[in-house]
């Protein structure tokens, strides 16, 4: 069940990229679950991939790929993460690319690969290259939505958003697509993400404006407290927009980076929102830190606490859990006398003890609502952090304990 | 279900400690909730009290008494923790160890107080003032088992087991009594636990012993990564054995060690094998780290992924969950080329690729064993560590989510 989560609306296309997806049979569902994006000529790419020291063979195969440059197409499975498959799974990969760039008439590294589903399991590539001509025979600018549903591996929903905005009379759009929903703690990268745009923009500022974006998105979220073998997300910007380059602080910079942190933010709450199992989404806040490190690391410690999970799927105002989540992570002279922490508006615990105008009945009302911010308070400094989670429930385990089955 | 644990037998009494538990109405159920351990003279007594930041006032209160010295007897209740309590709690816990002291008369800061259980709710000291002739009445040597089952809370068996040792023809006795079975990753602490030698040692010995022995065990476990507010482990000696003193270092030393940390380990393994719906006992064994800290790190990590901990639960050989946790625990320069990671004697991973004689049969038949070792070896250097944890159930959810109701 997705907390708060509609099925995407209003995706416009992206003037430069087209897309398709099939059902290649990787899935034993027989659901879709083989996506391509054809870019334009000059399209400019930025990335970043998961820092799991077991990267997946599609991830080593992408950086390499994109470090000669000029990409063409981008080529995800899901299904199989191709991870945890040693030689074979490279080639796979490479394979992949090979037969998708014969078809598409570009050179094998111009195709980048991107894979998630089960760790260990070999990569069939002769169902993608029996999939390719099908594939793509149905590239169309306005297939975002296939692409965002073939990308799905135990999503209840497709997640993916457009924005558009006007620099100097220029219109520009910004798509984008994600997927979860497990196996999510992003660090310094993300899940699988990406996002198109046609504007024109140096290739210093495209990848900027994306490491500071998935800072303030990706790198927020936290299902599990797992980071995944294959976390990637990529930008790409075609140029087709004609608006002259946008450099780093430049003119028309802000109003592109503030529209696609707006997207970024949207795609990763979504991810949350369809957490594996969750039934509330959560906003833990962590104010007066002495530096953004140990704000996050509170955030994390309250967001990642099996017992404070547990709690809030059962609505229950265990706010001891949360407390004691708190006093769990390690910050060196911790002043418990300085700590406040609250339920949205509702004060729970002020100077470090129990707040006078908290009552049980306050406390169950705010548990019962689908979304919810706990914020603590630490009276050490000005630095700040916000972590969006979920709550640990029934189906978290069931999903995870039949995800192969 | 506890996991290969069986109800204590066998336990021995030591000279110079007597005990008592009651019902004092402080649990809902009506079950034991009050035990009472007294000491005699002179007995010597050494703690160590959890990490948290937010410790409980018994925490506080027992700190401080023991700092004073010469304690004759610890009071123990369960189904409420005194954490996050404030002022109120502390005077509880002060008030609590008066009404005891007054009854057996010693001073108030002979009495040191621990409690478990619900975090944030106020100590019913009236009761345990109601409950404390009744439960001097009962002190008896023979009581270690009654006083092990009123200090349990979501634990299903009490724990408590006896060693003896001879040493220079005399006999000593070594008892000890522990709980779990949630909120459970000790941090320099551990649980509530109290042992008992009517050994002859040295305060210093005494000290030494135990924070080696605690680090060999109850710092070795975890359930579900949080630390409790209240975690304490408590050793005495009363010296009835009649032997010389034993030194650190000295004639006796050594044998007087290795039956505390015999005992300590058969404790903490036995909180987990009792944790909260625990249908699994894992032992995770690390090897060839550079040291032991980032031994301890990939082990905790492992042991700690939800992932990795609902594979188990499900008995799925879903060995891509580890790999991913091993990938995870941010060690400087990990080369995945090096690492070897097996089941039992099954290797899975060899030199960071999957093993040749890896067969989905064969890991399902280690998977389904309801004890498991999984072993990571890192290829770096030759420190190591061992963490013993259990995997994440239905029952983990549930407990946890009706634990207040």
């Amino acid at each position: 069940m997705a907390v708060g989560l509609k099925p995407p609306a209003d995706l416009r296309a992206v003037a430069g990229a087209r897309l398709a997806a099939i059902a290649a049979g990787i899935k034993k569902s027989g659901k879709p679950d083989l996506a391509l994006i054809e870019l334009s000529a000059n399209t400019r790419v930025a990335a970043v991939f998961t820092q799991n020291a077991f990267c997946a063979a599609p991830v080593t195969v992408a950086r390499q790929y994109l470090a000669v440059g000029a990409p063409r197409a981008l080529l995800i499975n899901s299904g199989n993460a191709n991870a945890g498959t040693g030689e074979a799974g490279m080639a796979a990969a490479q394979q992949s690319c090979a037969t998708v760039a014969l078809a598409l008439g570009c050179p094998q590294q111009a195709v980048l690969p991107f894979s998630t589903g089960v760790i260990g399991a070999p990569l069939r590539v002769d169902k993608i290259e029996a999939a390719t001509p099908g594939l793509i025979e149905s590239l169309q600018a306005d297939n975002w939505l296939a692409a965002a549903e073939a990308i799905m591996t135990t999503d209840t929903l497709p997640k993916a958003a457009s924005r558009s905005l006007a620099i100097d009379g220029k219109q520009f759009t910004l798509t984008g697509i994600a997927k979860g929903a497990g196996m999510i703690r992003p660090d310094m990268a993300t899940m699988l993400a990406f996002i198109g745009t046609d504007a024109n923009i140096s290739q210093a500022a495209l990848s900027a404006c994306l490491d500071r974006a998935v800072s303030a998105s990706f790198n927020c979220i936290t299902v599990d407290g797992d980071t995944s073998t294959n976390d990637a997300c990529l930008l790409f910007a075609t140029g087709q927009a004609g608006n002259g380059e946008i450099g780093i602080d430049g003119p028309g910079y802000g109003e592109f980076y503030a529209a696609l942190e707006s997207l970024c933010v949207e795609l990763a709450q979504a991810i949350v929102r369809d957490g594996e199992g969750a039934t509330r989404f959560v906003t833990v806040q962590v104010k007066g830190a002495g530096d953004g490190s140990e704000a996050k690391r509170v955030a994390y410690r309250v967001a990642e606490s099996p017992l404070v999970k547990t709690a809030l799927f059962a609505g229950d105002p265990n706010w001891g859990r949360i407390l004691a989540a708190v006093g769990n992570s390690g910050l060196e002279g911790l002043d418990i006398a300085k700590v406040d922490i609250a339920l949205d508006d509702l004060p729970i615990i002020q100077a470090g003890a129990p707040a006078a105008e908290y009552s049980e009945t306050a406390g169950q009302a705010k548990m019962a609502q689908a979304e919810l911010t706990i914020t603590v308070s630490l009276g050490r400094g000005d630095a700040g952090a916000t972590v969006w989670t979920c709550d640990l429930s029934y189906d978290y385990v069931r999903i995870n304990a039949e995800y192969r089955s």
